[in-house]
């Protein structure tokens, strides 16, 4: 399913294709993430719009609301949110260590309460499978531990064990599209391959790093996947997951990574802050008052198209919910055409001209908000 | 500006035309509110697609915030919101008196406090004319004071001195599109008819009834329309201010009102209650959780044209901003239509027999909410 079409000379940079029974997705690609079975404030048909080509569903959220037997209805999740492009589901792992209260994990799996309603729950390898299956996800993420930052050697090491365990069962339970495996290992360079050579071993359609963008600082989250791609075959996608920042995309993709999730751009668009080439933006800032500019010159998305910084400043600090969605769609344009970019820089033969272009133009350093 | 094209036969129910500088508005029309210069959770794009032909804007909440000085760089409200069909503002008088804090009334304006930050601030009707001016309205209302419900004779009486007084300086004052003044008179059938025989004997594009939807019952809402469309004359439009509900639009164009404003639709929309042509639905009630079908069979809103109701609840009880963005457009859709198919009704001289219609099947009786 996955094709490598091309690699570049100067970094492990990659350039794919990867085929799904919802369409095919050009690699490198960042993924809109539709926690709850909509990507935030936006329709379906504005992602199509945004060139989106494939969303990100989480499966702890939709298991618990609105349900199997809800979304089992509709014949999956493409049916019950109407879009109609490819879907990646996460196992729910990672939102069921993060987010549910009082669990207890076993080699079977995880106890948990629900963080809605407290009612009892459980879920383990073979039940993370079935609900991505009823779910119709494109790509299925393996259930898998993912251990806390900062870990002990020991516990990261039991953890591993109990991973690659629930890999195996995994694999067992079939599903209608591609599997992924997630290389864990916290920050020990020696259980990262160990944890990708099992997973290799077993043979899965893709490959993600995991525990990765838990709170470690970013040394640590490059070296995670440093400390893992070397193990992984360059004919199989690999997936960062929960990444990241513009600048931090770039460099994973350098390090030979393809497929990125991120809640930020609309996490932070919803707090006014807008992603440009010369980094972020608090579109609440008083010197937007009067700007009859769009949030970024040149700038192709519907917000931009039609209306200043000063207009969408004003929403914002009326608390009108037209602000949030006009810079959640910048933002997602902006990963989405980031991504698109250096799809043709690969091609070109440019990425490490990119790279460093970008990294010169891209500051995380902005003038302090005034209000 | 205003055309007469047809009167019923059985009623005072009328079919006319407003020409503006930004377009022609065919009545009886309603008029979507966008308070703070965009209709709650809807972008300039939707309301097209919906065919709205005229939206309002505060004149109150637009003078606080962003204030003039940022909209006059944009030369108006239209070019500021880049909505390019016509617009009619407020006078702001309402909302002083519903919103602001520690005002103080005399016959030269109404001092008061913003509601956002306390700053002090003073409208007259000179002032409130000017601001209208500067946002560029199509239509700008009169300043007037809005008395309270229930209220006293001698308050009503010398509240519409007051405001009469103010009429005569409004008009003096330059706007570039119509004005409107407002007839009061609270629930006093002689003081709406010195209000509106004054009013006309200045002679001004159209004729409002304010005072109403102030908290008094549906008889007194109804007596104040009938107590002053008489002395109006009928080559002028007519518009009922903030009103009202479907049943209540109904019988207001039966006696003889030709536009309307009301932010019910937006705002039911975000607790997911939704319009029908057989009353409102709750659609967090638990019969939809596995609705297949759209809100309402039949209907070509954006919402029902797509999404089921399964899906629309659940984004409601997600709490997710797509949720009440689709029920926001259905609702916004069911006043529209229905006004259109008012205007189908009564050019095929089938007013009466739609309006029997309507209100058999329209119920304002649901099953309670079950959650």
């Amino acid at each position: 399913m996955f094709e490598l079409l091309l690699t570049d000379s100067h970094s492990k940079a990659r350039r794919g294709r990867l085929t799904t029974a919802h369409g095919v997705i050009q690699t490198p690609i960042f993924m809109p993430v539709g926690t709850q079975g909509t990507v935030k404030a936006v329709a379906p048909s504005e992602l199509r719009e945004l060139d989106a080509q494939i969303i990100l569903g989480n499966t702890y959220h939709l298991f618990l609301r609105p349900g199997l037997d809800v979304i089992r209805e509709f014949g999956g999740l493409h049916g019950f949110s109407r879009w109609d492009r490819p879907i990646l589901t996460d196992s729910g792992g990672f939102q069921v260590f993060s987010l549910a209260r009082l669990r207890k994990i076993t080699d079977e799996g995880v106890h948990f309460q629900s963080h809605i309603d407290g009612a009892p729950c459980f879920i383990g390898p073979k039940e993370a499978m079935e609900i991505q299956a009823a779910l119709g996800s494109d790509i299925a993420m393996l259930f898998d531990e993912c251990p806390p930052y900062p870990c002990e050697y020991d516990y990261a090491a039991r953890s591993l064990e109990r991973t690659l365990l629930w890999a195996k069962r995994c694999k067992e339970v079939p599903t209608p599209g591609a599997k992924f495996g997630i290389v864990q290992g916290a920050t020990f360079a020696d259980l990262r391959r160990q944890s990708a050579e099992a997973l290799v071993s077993m043979d899965f359609d893709g490959y993600a790093v995991g525990g990765v963008s838990v709170g470690e600082p970013e040394e640590e989250m490059l070296a995670a996947v440093e400390n893992s791609e070397p193990y992984l075959p360059p004919g199989k996608a690999r997936y960062a997951m929960g990444l990241g920042t513009p600048p931090q995309m770039v460099e994973m993709i350098a390090r030979g990574i393809d497929m990125f999730d991120c809640v930020l751009p609309t996490r932070v668009a919803r707090n006014g802050t807008a992603y440009t080439w010369g980094g972020t933006v608090n579109l609440k800032n008083a010197c937007h008052t009067r700007a009859k500019g769009p949030i970024e010159e040149g700038c192709t998305c519907p917000a931009c198209r039609e209306f200043s910084r000063s207009y969408i400043r004003h929403l914002l600090k009326a608390e009108e919910i037209l602000g949030l969605r006009l810079v959640t769609l910048h933002n997602l344009h902006f990963y989405l055409n980031l991504m698109a970019t250096i799809r043709q820089a690969l091609e070109a033969g440019a990425f490490s001209e990119f790279r460093q272009r970008f990294h010169a133009r891209y500051s995380k350093v902005e003038a302090p908000p005034e209000e």
